[in-house]
C-alpha cells in the first residue's frame, strides 16, 4: 500500500523532509492488519451534550481503549516500526500517564522490555496500571522534563530505543487513525476539537483529518494554566503552570515538530478554565455515564465556553482519555452536587441546651431533606458561651428543593445560612 | 419481511399464542427502518475485566443510549406498534426509572402525549430527565404498584394505552434487539448473562438469542435480597426485599408472560450480593472507565462469583444502564480505595505535647502517603490525660505501600492501628 503522491506532497509541504509521508504509509499498512487490535473507538452522539452546547456532538470514547486513552495509538504504530535489534534492546519512556500505559501494553504484547520514567506526583492509579502490563516502572524526577531526562540518559547507557510521547512522526501517524475512523464514521464533520499538550493527537489527527478532507475546520484546546503552544499560536506571553485538573496536558514546552505543524494546520486555539473543565467533566458523567479525564474534557469544555464559535455546525470530540484519580472523581462528584445545590451544608445557632439536635432534625426530616453529616462548634465560636453554631450537610432533590427545606429551618425559628465547604 | 416457519413454531412453542412471533416481525420490520434511531450500542471486550472473571468478556454498553439504559428499545417498539387511534389517545406508564425515560423519548419522538406516574421518593434526576423529555409526570403512590394502579386508571378514565414496564410480547421482542446485535457482532458468543427484575429484558433478548443460535446458554441473575423469579427457577422460598445497589431489578413479582417464558428458557439462574455487585460495579469504573448502576453491573457481578461456570468461554454480559446516583457513586468509589487498602485510616497514640503531628507527618511524607484527613480524640479516650488518639487518614499507591508506611510509623516509634471507617 502506497500513500497516493498528492498525500505525499501535502505532508512534504508541511514538513522538511519525507519522515511524516513514510509514517502514515506505515500506519496504513498497519491499519490493514489490523492495528495491533487497537479498539476503533466508538463515536457517540449526545443529544443530552448537544443540547447543552448548541450543537451536534459526536464523541469519540478513548476512554475505552484498553489503556483508557488514545496514546497507545501512537506508541503501537512507533513500536510496531522497531527493527529486530532495536526490539532487543528494548524501549524506554517518560510519561505522567497514559503514554506510558501505551508503551507498557504494546511492550506487552510485541514481548519488548519497557523502562519507564514517571515523575514524583504522578497520579498512583496511573503507576499501578503501567506496571499492570508488565512495564518496570521508575519514579523519578521533579516533573515531566527531569523523567524525561532520566529516560534519555537511560537510553544512552543501555542501547535502548527511547519512545517520545509526541514528537515523533510515526508516533503522530499512529495518533492519526483516531481522525481517521471519526471521517469514516461521520464523513460529514465540519469541525474537530482535539486537546493540545505536546501535541501529538492535534497535529497527527489533524493531519490525517486534512489529508480525508481538506476543508475540514481544525481547533485546539488548552487549559489555560498551560498555554504554552497558545502563546506560540496566538503570539501572547501568558503564564504558564499550576494545579489543573487536565495534567494530561499540562506540558510546558510544545513540542518542535508538532508545534510547527499546528502552526500551519490549526483554525483555532482556545483556551478553557479550571471550572469550564470541572463542568465537562461532570457533563460526560451525567449526560453520557462515562469517565474522562481533565484533559479528556478539555474538548467538550471549549465547545460549551465557545458557543457561537461551533453553533449548528457538526463537531467531532476525542474524549481522550478516562484515567482520573478515583478520589479527585469522588470529590468532583459532590462538588457537582453541592454546585447545583442538591447538597448543601448549613451553619445554624443554637442554644446549647438538650434537645436542639432533635428539634433541628425534625424540621429537616419532616421536609423531606436527607443529612449527610453533622459537626459541632462551639470553644472557637465568638458568641455567647451558651449558644453555639451547628453544620449540618444535607442533600435535596433539587435547588428548589434545598430552598424549600431552608425556610422550613427558618419557619421553625431556626436561622440556617449556607456555610462553606 | 416475515420470520421464517420455524422462528414461528419456536416462538408458538414457548407460548400459548402467536403473539410473540408476531411481534418479532414487527421489530424485524422496525429494525430494517432504522429502528427508531436507537443507539446500536457498542459491545466492547475488556481484557481487564477477562483478567478478573477468567472467561473472554464482551459488554454491550446500554449505558450509552440517550436514556442511559436498554429500556428504550422496548417503550419504542411498544409505542411504534400504536394505531393512529390510540397515538392520538396517548399512552401512560408506571416507572421509577428508566422505562419513564425510554417512554418518555419515544413518545417525544412520535408527538404522542405521555402521562407517566412515578412514585414517591423517585430521585428528581429521573424526573427531571424525563419531563425534559416533554412528558407529564406525576408523583403519587408510596411504590411502583401503587403509581401503577394509578396509571392503569388514567389508562381506563381515558382510553390512553398503558404500556408495560416488561409483561408485553411486543416489550419484550423491542429488548430482543439487544441480542441480536450482540450475536451480530460476536456470533460466537457461547454464553449470554442478563439481569433479571421484571424479566422482560432476559425473555426478550434471550428469545431473540435462541432463534439465531439454538444452543447458546443464557443466564439469569438476581439480586440476592430480590430473588423473586429465581425462588420460581430454583424451587426455593428466600425473602424478598431490602435495600439493594440494583434497584433497577428489585422487583417482587416476576412478570406472569417473561416469568414462563423464563422458565423455559434460561438455563441457570444465579444470585448476587451487595457486595458481589459493588465490586462488579467498580471495576466497571476502573477497567472500562464506564458508568453502570447497580442493575447494569449484575451480570459482571455474576461471572466474578461464579468462576467456574464461566471459565474459558466467551461470555456476552449487557451492562443494561448507567442511571446511578451521584452520591451513591461518590461513596462508591471511596469504599473501593479504602477496601484495596489504598486509603486507610490509622489510630496513633501520641503523648500531648507539641511537635507530635509535625513527627507523624513527617514520617507519611517521607513514606510517600498522602494525608488527607485528621481528627483528634482526646476527651472520650481512656487513656492517661497527658495522651491522645489522633486518627489519620492517608492514600497510598497500593497495599504494598500502605503497609510499608504503617511501618515506617512502627520504625519511628508510633504505634498506627487501623481505625474503622
Amino acid at each position: 500500500m502506497t500513500l497516493p503522491e498528492t498525500s505525499r506532497q501535502f505532508m512534504a509541504a508541511r514538513t522538511t523532509d519525507h519522515r511524516l509521508a513514510d509514517a502514515f504509509v506505515h500506519v496504513d499498512r498497519l491499519r490493514a492488519d489490523g492495528f495491533g487490535g487497537i479498539l476503533r473507538a466508538p463515536m457517540i452522539a449526545s443529544p443530552g451534550l448537544a443540547a447543552a452546547a448548541g450543537c451536534d456532538l459526536h464523541v469519540k470514547l478513548e476512554n475505552l481503549q484498553v489503556t483508557g486513552s488514545f496514546k497507545e495509538r501512537g506508541a503501537y504504530a512507533r513500536m510496531a516500526a522497531l527493527s529486530p535489534a532495536e526490539r532487543a534492546r528494548g524501549v524506554v519512556a517518560a510519561s505522567a500517564g497514559n503514554h506510558a500505559q501505551g508503551v507498557a501494553r504494546s511492550a506487552a504484547a510485541m514481548g519488548i522490555r519497557a523502562r519507564i520514567f514517571m515523575p514524583d506526583g504522578t497520579p498512583m492509579v496511573k503507576i499501578h496500571a503501567t506496571r499492570g502490563f508488565g512495564a518496570e516502572v521508575e519514579i523519578a524526577g521533579e516533573d515531566f522534563d527531569a523523567a524525561k531526562a532520566l529516560a534519555l540518559a537511560e537510553a544512552q547507557a543501555t542501547g535502548a530505543v527511547f519512545i517520545h510521547p509526541f514528537d515523533d512522526p510515526v508516533v503522530l501517524a499512529g495518533q492519526g487513525t483516531l481522525a481517521m475512523e471519526m471521517l469514516e464514521d461521520q464523513p460529514d464533520l465540519d469541525v474537530l476539537v482535539f486537546p493540545v499538550g505536546g501535541g501529538g493527537l492535534a497535529a497527527g489527527a489533524g493531519l490525517a483529518a486534512r489529508r480525508i478532507k481538506p476543508d475540514i475546520e481544525l481547533v485546539g484546546v488548552q487549559a489555560d494554566l498551560f498555554p504554552s503552544f497558545a502563546n506560540r499560536f496566538l503570539g501572547e506571553n501568558r503564564p504558564v503552570g499550576g494545579f489543573t485538573l487536565a495534567e494530561g496536558i499540562a506540558v510546558r514546552e510544545p513540542g518542535g515538530l508538532t508545534g510547527d505543524i499546528l502552526m500551519d494546520l490549526l483554525d483555532d486555539v482556545l483556551l478553557v478554565d479550571e471550572r469550564q473543565i470541572e463542568r465537562a467533566l461532570n457533563l460526560f458523567i451525567s449526560q453520557m455515564r462515562v469517565l474522562p479525564e481533565g484533559a479528556g474534557a478539555a474538548g467538550l469544555a471549549a465547545v460549551l465556553a465557545h458557543p457561537d464559535r461551533f453553533a449548528g455546525r457538526k463537531v467531532g470530540l476525542v474524549l481522550s482519555g478516562g484515567n482520573v484519580d478515583t478520589r479527585l472523581l469522588s470529590s468532583l462528584l459532590l462538588r457537582d452536587l453541592a454546585r447545583s445545590n442538591r447538597l448543601a451544608r448549613f451553619r445554624i445557632e443554637l442554644v446549647d441546651v438538650p434537645g436542639q439536635l432533635s428539634a433541628v432534625s425534625d424540621v429537616i426530616s419532616r421536609a423531606g431533606g436527607n443529612v449527610t453529616d453533622v459537626a459541632y462548634h462551639k470553644t472557637f465560636s465568638d458568641l455567647p458561651a451558651k449558644v453555639t453554631y451547628i453544620d449540618i450537610s444535607l442533600e435535596a432533590q433539587d435547588a428548589n428543593h434545598m430552598d424549600r427545606i431552608r425556610a422550613a429551618l427558618r419557619g421553625a425559628g431556626f436561622r440556617a445560612e449556607p456555610a462553606g465547604y
